[in-house]
């Protein structure tokens, strides 16, 4: 069964996620049905995760199983004739039949950029921010989550999850003009977990939410008689998935920019 | 007589360019329009130069002048308030009575987006050549419009300049990532010419075009039996006005770097 990879560039802005649905216009859906077009039967297809309407995408990674061969050139060129303007696949590579996007993802890089001020050009790639924010104190935040924590209180719907432990491998957070950058590196992400993880640490920067209690909250335990996490959810306009990682790739150092500047 | 200075910044893809028109959607008519809902009456709004339909601002100059004062930030953030998503005052100064924003320009800089890949995120923001392009060939062609050239074959209507002549500060070509970026430095551009000097530049990249043809072409001698820059205008979405310059500003060396990154 000719199994191929792609990668594949996204505004979330107009679907309702990336994962196909009956009667709502979904990024995978889109390229099903652009696949179908190009080359007939599709017999799977499969991101290497979620992201939620609105979300966007730098480098989503998705197996596509076709029951006739086609030329890889030819395949991306094909299916971006047939997508819409703002879905593209940047690569498509054979894979091995075997390929599953999700199952064999070692880890997954999301970036979400907050902007401290109205802006003009980048409206749909940010969260516009009005609170002063100290980014220090966000950054010391940032800095608390790597390593092995409970995300209970980051995630929607926790009793679905076999486990609510997540190891984060990094996570920091950079000033680019107006811009906060952050950048959150894991194996797996939790539903609606980073834009929590987010949201909580603009309440930290906006000096509502302590050090102590941000660390405690990390342990899986509120803090008493305040909202927590699930209150404070950033939009999805901010987010990216920015790259998945599979085996036999290295892991070259990116440096954190912007997407849309905003200086 | 009140008299502000705003810098300004746009996306122009829903506008008919930045001069107000009778029944058309200007990005200075809706400044005119928010001003007078905040301050009543406008007396007068003016631009630094016009942009074309399409075209976007990372820092327009206007000029505008009220019946009554107002506190700097209160305007800024009374017009934004006021103004569509689009469009974003950055900054309002006190300008002196008699500043005006075209008149007192020393310069103006544009920056061009030229993308080598279909792209989903900056489709809006950048010109699309789906030619292979030689960027060496282009930066040498850049590199001769430094100086003072004849523009006639690249002006929109050109009888109604008082001069086709125009100095060029600097003409610049970076590659980053998929992107190509020119910049453009002058005292001023005629009507049309930023994007036909863009137009020519990829005719040149793609081999269609001497360098001793444009060379010709910019001493205001068409090439013989074939078409020119008139005919290869590009398109608006490319085209940012960056900065304009005025006395007592200096010229901080700026890195000429993507609006949106494509990699």
């Amino acid at each position: 069964m000719p199994t191929y990879r792609l990668t594949i560039e996204y505004e979330g802005t107009r679907y309702r996620g990336w994962q196909e649905q009956k009667n709502a216009r979904t990024v995978a859906g889109e390229l099903r049905r652009a696949a179908e077009e190009l080359a007939g039967s599709v017999l799977d297809v499969g991101g290497s995760g979620r992201t939620d309407a609105g979300v966007h995408a730098l480098a989503q990674v998705a197996h596509l199983r076709l029951e006739r061969s086609l030329d890889v050139l030819q395949l991306a060129a094909g299916l971006n004739d047939r997508l819409p303007a703002d879905i593209h696949v940047v690569v498509a590579e054979k894979a091995t039949p075997r390929f599953h996007a999700r199952h064999h993802a070692l880890s997954r890089s999301y970036v979400y950029q907050i902007s401290r001020r109205r802006t003009a050009l980048a409206k749909r790639f940010v969260w516009w921010v009005k609170r002063p924010l100290d980014p220090r104190r966000m950054a010391q935040a940032t800095g608390l989550l790597r390593g092995m924590h409970d995300f209970v209180l980051f995630c929607e719907r926790p009793r679905e999850q076999s486990s609510t432990l997540v190891a984060i491998e990094d996570a920091r957070l950079r000033e680019d003009g107006a811009l906060l950058l952050l950048r959150f590196t894991g194996s797996h992400f939790l539903w609606k977990m980073v834009r929590r993880i987010v949201g909580t640490l603009v309440r930290v920067g906006a000096g509502e939410l302590a050090l102590a209690d941000f660390e405690r909250m990390l342990a899986g335990r509120p803090a008493p008689g305040r909202a927590g996490p699930a209150q404070w959810t950033a939009p999805p306009s901010g987010l990216f998935l920015e790259r998945v990682l599979y085996a036999a790739e290295d892991g070259i150092e990116r440096e954190l920019r912007a997407i849309v500047p905003v200086t």
